[in-house]
């Protein structure tokens, strides 16, 4: 088992990553500080609910634990104020207490919401994550819990930390080959950000990490989680160097809210989105070689690289005028300097932008 | 003017207590960061808004803010998701950014709501609080902000401090007189739990206060709202010390409950707790005069201080089990050790509760 410690003062927490650790999930709970007197919450998809949550269940009450079970649609429209009221719901109808935790079984979708509600039921409680995507390293650190407004993602929400994450690789078997890459495309983004050798890793590693070798895939969620973890120490709010890992996420949102969500995954749109980052580096004076290695990496990972034709550079400029990250129009992007070094660029120009989209599109071949 | 400061780290915030003060909103504004540049989301209610909305407008404009209003239905039920979720769509269309704040101008339903959604805006954007009852000089301080669930009151919601709070005390004017009886509730119990003096100078200045007299008044929120900041300050996420603030609450709580929220004022309910209170510490030993002086203070300012004898102690005793405060069926109670002193009891039993309840509907004649 690797473990890594999310430092953050009083609000510091541990992942745990390794194969099997959901058959201790009674002690992890005990660890976690949530007594057996009060009521546990479990939170989980239509999905990720009929592989691994009876197992749970029956693990947690063998422990003594009283355990309630909300199962919400899988995908990202259960990210709503809606399900958001119907957990609550449950959560009071099961009479869960201030000493109560809630556990979030699945990805990014079901911890997102989950710690929405244990971040505001009686004003906070206990929070577990058990993430079960790869893509779930991502959310699992840094606090950000959020539902969506049907006018903007991420919109509602709040800074709020877990108590303890619990990364069982087991889980991850089951996941689709698209959801492994998309989730393969933040941990690579990581090494991008900081750790040069960490990104030609994960090139080399490839095929083991798409296979899902429990080694290499320890290793990589490891170092992605660490990585994350050491920008949310030192800017937990996202005051400033936070805004690092907004990379390939500026023309990654954009192409999200064109297409539609679910239509690309996460890790597809941000993937062409580093790829767009590392064009409008080379515009900027940055080495073209930058551009050339970055495609590789994702490449390798089975992740476009490429915008497809039938994308609008109209409606994607619009998109990222809308984009909560920009202040007075003015453009923000985070480029990179060289492989596992970035800045954050503040008056980009449009006109340099739309460029990078036309080139998007003509790079090698539309996935 | 009077300003106090709630010392939290760098949380803490400023509370101007005077007349006028609403006419220098914008440089106050501006005092508290807000840049111009940024919309501010003004929210009140339906009595408040024809009141004082409009001069507040359009002074902010005058100074260079946009501002957009967004007025909700007095009363508590306006205290739910629906409105939060409605006042959530007003702020995306009018475009807030990470930089803009939420104003809550009114009492304490529009304080808590706005207030939960600048907690949860963005994770977290300004706030500034308005209020105009004696009332929320209780919630202005202390950082609770939440909604109500159809299931229980308050349970949705977080800690979140405003940056600043404006009491202008000419707002206070156009109050229902039982409104400021109600409010007086709670400044006398911020006596009752430290401050002998003050307890008793409330009683001594009763009848100006009912007046609304500015001296006497601003003095008193000055008091009440220092008070609860130094108990804030000790314990600001309600770990301990912060539970003597219950005092009346315990069947306070049970009384509105079983009344329907609205039929009972809160200060109204929490008169006849704080009575309660002080009949269970001469249960338990303290001195009967205790209790003498407690109704006499409270009586002094209008405030019911029996039980009505249409109640049951039954439904009473169901309410109280049923309040989050308790933790497995043990009963917490804060009681009177002298005026100006209490201690927090864990192990109250039932049946000096439900005799309390029982000579609560005696002692004197139903208001
Ligand atoms: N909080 C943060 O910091 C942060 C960071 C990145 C992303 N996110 C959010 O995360 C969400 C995306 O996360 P995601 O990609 O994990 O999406 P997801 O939770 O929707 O999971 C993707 C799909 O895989 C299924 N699935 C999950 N685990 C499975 C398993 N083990 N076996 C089989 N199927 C499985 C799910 O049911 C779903 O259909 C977005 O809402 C995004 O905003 C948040
Ligand atoms: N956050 C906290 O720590 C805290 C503490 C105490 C109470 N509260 C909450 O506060 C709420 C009660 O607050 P409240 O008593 O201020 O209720 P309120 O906001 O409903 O105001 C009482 C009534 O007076 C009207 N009103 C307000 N100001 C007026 C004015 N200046 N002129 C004329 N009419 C006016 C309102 O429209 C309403 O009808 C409850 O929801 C309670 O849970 C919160
Ligand atoms: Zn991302
Ligand atoms: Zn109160």
């Amino acid at each position: 088992m690797r473990s890594i410690t999310v430092d953050l003062g009083e609000r510091s927490y541990p992942i745990h990553i390794g194969s099997g650790l959901l058959q201790n999930i009674g002690a992890r709970c005990v660890e976690a500080g949530y007594p057996v007197r009060s009521p546990l919450l479990l939170v989980s998809d239509s999905s990720v609910a009929p592989l691994y949550l009876a197992d749970l269940e029956s693990r947690l009450r063998e422990h003594g634990y009283t355990v309630v079970s909300h199962i919400i649609p899988s995908g990202e429209a259960s990210k709503s104020l809606t399900s958001y009221e119907e957990i609550m719901t449950t959560a009071i109808k099961a009479g869960l207490d201030r000493s109560s935790a809630v556990i979030a079984l699945g990805g990014g979708v079901v911890g997102d919401l989950a710690g929405f509600v244990a971040a505001t039921y009686m004003r906070g409680i206990g929070f577990m994550q058990i993430p079960t995507t790869i893509l779930a390293h991502d959310s699992s650190v840094g606090g950000k819990v959020a539902v969506n407004h049907p006018l903007a993602k991420n919109m509602i929400g709040a800074f709020y930390q877990p108590s303890m994450v619990l990364y069982d690789l087991d889980t991850l078997s089951t996941l689709p080959q698209r959801q492994v890459s998309s989730g393969l495309a933040e941990v690579v983004k990581h090494g991008l950000l900081v750790d040069r050798d960490f990104a030609y890793w994960c090139r080399e590693h490839a095929s083991e990490l798409l296979e899902l070798n429990p080694e290499a895939l320890g290793y990589a969620l490891e170092r992605g989680c660490s990585i994350k973890a050491d920008v949310i120490a030192v800017d937990e709010r996202e005051q400033g160097l936070r805004a690092i890992l907004n990379l390939g996420h500026t023309i990654g949102h954009a192409i999200e809210a064109v297409s539609g969500y679910g239509v690309v995954l996460h890790g597809e749109a941000i993937s062409i989105g580093m790829a767009g980052a590392a064009l409008l580096a080379h515009k900027l004076g940055r080495d073209k070689s930058i551009y050339e290695e970055t495609v590789s990496m994702l490449s390798s990972l089975s992740l476009p690289v490429t915008l497809p034709s039938h994308y609008d550079e109209d409606e994607l400029m619009a998109a990222m005028m809308h984009d909560k990250k920009f202040k007075e129009g003015k453009m923000t992007f985070v480029i990179p300097n060289s492989i596992g070094s970035v800045s954050i660029i503040n008056d980009v120009s449009e006109t340099a932008v739309r460029e990078v989209l036309t080139q998007l599109k003509k790079e090698g071949s539309p996935w």
